[in-house]
C-alpha cells in the first residue's frame, strides 16, 4: 500500500513563494488585504489547510500581518523596530538552519555554542544523584505527579529564589522542561496572535521564533551596557499597546551585560504605566559571583514572571527549569503545562533535587564560576591581541558580543571559519529581524582554542 | 511595590459570561458574526488582549466558532456530532477540574484514574538503569543533543517498531515527553485554527482539551466493539472536509476495545480517497498479550503519524514516549519541538535505554500482561455479582467501561463514591462534547478493592 509522495506539497511552496515575490516586489501594496483563507483554498485549487499553513508561514516571516477576526494583510507600515535586511550572503535563518549546515562537520571548536564543554558540567554531582535516587524505598513511579512538578523540588527552589531575594512560595513555582518550556507556556497563554511583545536585540533566537509561530509582532529593544535602553523602551511604550517584554536580567545572551538597579527599577516603572507583563528570563543568575538585582525581587512577581533552569550549571541533558509568578496566572501556566505534556517528569526531578541537596553542590558552583572568571581573563586578552573588538565588558558570564578584524562578509566570515572546523555565531542570528551585523557572539568556555586563534590569524 | 491585584480581571470574566449566556439563550442567533477583536475591546474598554482571551475561551467551549481570516462566529449549525448538553449537576467540566475537587481528600480507591499502581510498575528496572547510568563514563551532560532525541534510543525503538511490524527508520522516529507532548506537537504543526478533525467518542480527553485550546472543530466518530464506526467515518468525511483522524487502535481508553485487522484496512481507505492524515496513539500496545495489527503497519507510515510511550509498562513519572511518521514530516515536528523545548532529556532518554535493554525487560512486560490478565478474571465478576453492566467484553489491558446499577444521576454517585474514598471517573469526561452518559471508566488493575465494592453494594 505503499504510496508516491503527494505533488501537493510543491504546489503550496510554489504558491506561497509566488504570494512573498508579489508582496515584496510592492506588486501588493502596503495595507492590502489578502483574499480569506477559504477564497485563496479555492482560487489554488488548495486545501483551507494549505492555505492557512501559506498565511502562516508568511506571518512567520513577517512578510503578512494577521489581524484576528480581520484577516491577513500586507504590513501597512514598516514596522517600526522590525524591518527584514537580512545579510542575503548568509544562508542559516535561523539556529536550526545553522545546526544543520555544520552538521556532519567534525567541529573542533564550537565557539558561538550557548552550553558549556562537557568536563564544565557538574557529572559527579548528578552520578551520586543517579545513584541516591536508585537507593530510594519507594521509588515513585505512579501516576502524573503534581501539576505544577514534585513537591520538594519546588519548595527547594523556593528556597533558592529567597537567596535571589525573591519571595516565591512553592505553589508559585511551575517546574519545566528547561527554561524553553517555560517561555512557550508563557507565550501560548499570555499572547495572542496580533499582540505585539518587546525583545531584546541582540536576544535570544528561539524566542523569535516561538513568537513568530505564535503570529506576535516583535518590537527590537536595544541592548546597552546597563541592561535594555530604557529611553527606547519609553518610546516604544508610548506609540505601541505592547503585551509583554522578553528580558535577561543577569549575563544577558548575547552580550553579557548585566542590568543595573536603575535600569530595573525604571523597567518597573514603565511596565506599571502602560501595564505590561515582564518575562524575566535569567538563567545565567547562578553564574554571577554577586547576585544581581531582579527585576522579579524589586516586583514581588506582581506583574514579573521569572524564568530559570539547571542548565548552566548542572547539564543542558537534564532539561530542568522553572517559573515563578502570581498565582492565578501559575494556576493558568499550569493547567496549560497538563494539557500539553501531563507533567514533567518526577523521576528527574528527584534527581535534580538529590543534586541540588547533596552539600557539594555550593563548591561545585563556586568552582564554575571561578573556572569562568579564569577563562574570561585569558580568553579576552588572547581575542583582543588577534583584533577582535568586544562591545561590551561582562567580567563574568558566558557569552561576548564582538566584531572580527576583516571587512569580509558574514557568510564568507563564517565558512572560513568551517573550513578551520571553527563554529562561529554570527550576530544576525540573535537579532528579531535578522538584520545584518558586523558583531558575533563567542562562548568564553570554548575560545581558549589554538584552531580558534589560528582562524583569527589568518584574517 | 506591592500592587493590590487587577480588577480587570473580574471584567473579563463578566463580559465572557455575558456573552456566554446571550449566544446560549438565543439571543445572538446561529450564523450571527461576532463583532472583532479591536471593536469587542472598544466597545467593553478592556485591552485587545483581553477581548483576545475572551473569544479564545469562548472559542475553546465550543461557544463561538473562529474562520481564520473572517472572525468570530455563533456556530451555525448544531455541529454534527459535538452538540454540548452536559450533564448539569456534574461540576467537572474536565480532567483537571476533577482532580482539582478531589485534592486533598484522602482516596483509598482510584477506581477509574489512567496509570498502573505503584507496585505493577518496573521499580527494579528503572533502579538498575539508574546505576547504569551514573556508572557510564563519560556520562554525556553537554549541550541539548540531537533535536529528534537520543539517537541510541531511537534505534532501540525501531527495533520495537518491527516487532509490531511498522517499519521505521531512527531518523523517523521524535522521543517526547510522553505520548501527550507528540500529541501536542502534531495538533500544533497539522491543525490550523477552524479546521476540522475526527475525534473517538469516548476518548482521550486532554486530546480533546489540546484540539479545543488550539481552535480546531471536534466531529465525534462512536466507538464499537470493533473500533471506530467506519460507516459513521464514512458519513463524516463525505459530509466534511477534515483533516485529522485521531485513534487508539489496542486496547482503547476508555472502552478497552482493539481495532480489528478489517477496520484498519477500510479506515486507511477512506483515509485514502479523502486525504486524512491518521494520528494512531497506540500507547496500550506493549500491554496487549498478541501484537495486533495497527493503521501504521498497513499504511507503512504514508499517511499515518504513529505515537506511543513507556507510561503504561515503565513509568508515567519517566515521561518517555515517542511518535513515528514519514520523514518530511517528522523534521517540522522536530522542528517544532527543538523551538518549545530546545530538545528532550537525554540523561532520562539514557535511563529508559538502560531499562528497555537490560535483559529483564521482557520478563517485566510478561508477567505485566499475566497481571492485568488475572485482575480481569476477577475484578469482572466482580463488579459484575454487583450490578456493573460492561459495555464491552476486553481480554486485556487497563479499562473497562460501564454502567452502574443505579437510577441517580452521575453527579450524585460521583459524590456517595468520594464520601467512601473512591474516585470514579465518569463517562462524559471522555466525550468530546461532554454529553452526559451512564458509562464510567473503570481501571482493571485499581478495582479489586473493598471499598468499591462497599460503595457498589450500597447502590
Amino acid at each position: 500500500m505503499a504510496r508516491p509522495p503527494t505533488p501537493l506539497r510543491s504546489l503550496v511552496v510554489r504558491v506561497a513563494d509566488e504570494l512573498r515575490a508579489r508582496i515584496e516586489s510592492g506588486e501588493l501594496s502596503a495595507g492590502t488585504r489578502m483574499p480569506s483563507v477559504r477564497q485563496l483554498a479555492r482560487d489554488r485549487r488548495i486545501s483551507p489547510f494549505s492555505a492557512a499553513e501559506i498565511y502562516n508561514a508568511l506571518v512567520a516571516a513577517a512578510v503578512l500581518e494577521a489581524r484576528p477576526g480581520s484577516g491577513y494583510f500586507v504590513p501597512s507600515r514598516p514596522p517600526t523596530a522590525v524591518t527584514g535586511t537580512s545579510g542575503a550572503d548568509f544562508p542559516a535563518d535561523s539556529v536550526w538552519e545553522r545546526r544543520r549546515e555544520a552538521s556532519g562537520r567534525h567541529i573542533q571548536v564550537d565557539a558561538g555554542c550557548g552550553w558549556l564543554p562537557d568536563d564544565w558540567l557538574y557529572a559527579d554531582g548528578v552520578r551520586a544523584a543517579l545513584r541516591a535516587v536508585a537507593r530510594q524505598s519507594p521509588l515513585r513511579l505512579e501516576g502524573y505527579g503534581n501539576p505544577l512538578g514534585l513537591t520538594e523540588l519546588r519548595a527547594h527552589v523556593a528556597r533558592l529564589l529567597d537567596l535571589r531575594a525573591i519571595a516565591a512560595r512553592e505553589d508559585q513555582i511551575v517546574l519545566t522542561q528547561g527554561a524553553s518550556q517555560a517561555l512557550d507556556l508563557v507565550v501560548r497563554e499570555c499572547l495572542a496572535p496580533g499582540e505585539l511583545a518587546i525583545v531584546e536585540d541582540p536576544g535570544y533566537p528561539p524566542l523569535f521564533e516561538l513568537l513568530r509561530y505564535r503570529g506576535v509582532q516583535m518590537l527590537a529593544l536595544p541592548r546597552t551596557a546597563g541592561g535594555p535602553d530604557t529611553e527606547v523602551l519609553a518610546q516604544l511604550l508610548k506609540r505601541h499597546r505592547v503585551r509583554c517584554l522578553f528580558t535577561n536580567t543577569t549575563l544577558h545572551n548575547p552580550t553579557g551585560t548585566t542590568t543595573t538597579l536603575a535600569s530595573a527599577h525604571r523597567i518597573l516603572e514603565l511596565a506599571d504605566r502602560h501595564d505590561l507583563t515582564i518575562i524575566e528570563d535569567d538563567i545565567f543568575a547562578d553564574l554571577a559571583t554577586r547576585t544581581p538585582a531582579t527585576l522579579a525581587s524589586l516586583d514581588e512577581l506582581q506583574r514579573v514572571i521569572y524564568i530559570s533552569s539547571f542548565s548552566k550549571t548542572l547539564s543542558p541533558a537534564l532539561r530542568a527549569g522553572y517559573l515563578a509568578a502570581a498565582r492565578p496566572l501559575v494556576q493558568r501556566l499550569a493547567r496549560t503545562k497538563v494539557m500539553t505534556c501531563l507533567g514533567s517528569s518526577e523521576l528527574l526531578e528527584q534527581v535534580v533535587l538529590q543534586v541540588l541537596t547533596r552539600g557539594q553542590y555550593r563548591r561545585h558552583l563556586k568552582r564554575l564560576q571561578d573556572r569562568l572568571a579564569g577563562a574570561h581573563a585569558r580568553v579576552v586578552p588572547g581575542l583582543e591581541s588577534r583584533g577582535v573588538e568586544l562591545a561590551f565588558r561582562p567580567l563574568s558570564g558566558l557569552f561576548l558580543w564582538a566584531r572580527l578584524p576583516s571587512g569580509d562578509s558574514v557568510g564568507k566570515l563564517w565558512r572560513r571559519a568551517l573550513n578551520r572546523d571553527v563554529l562561529l555565531a554570527p550576530g544576525e542570528l540573535f537579532r528579531p529581524d535578522a538584520r545584518a551585523t558586523a558583531h558575533w557572539r563567542f562562548n568564553i568556555a570554548q575560545c581558549d582554542a589554538p584552531a580558534l586563534h589560528g582562524f583569527l590569524d589568518s584574517l
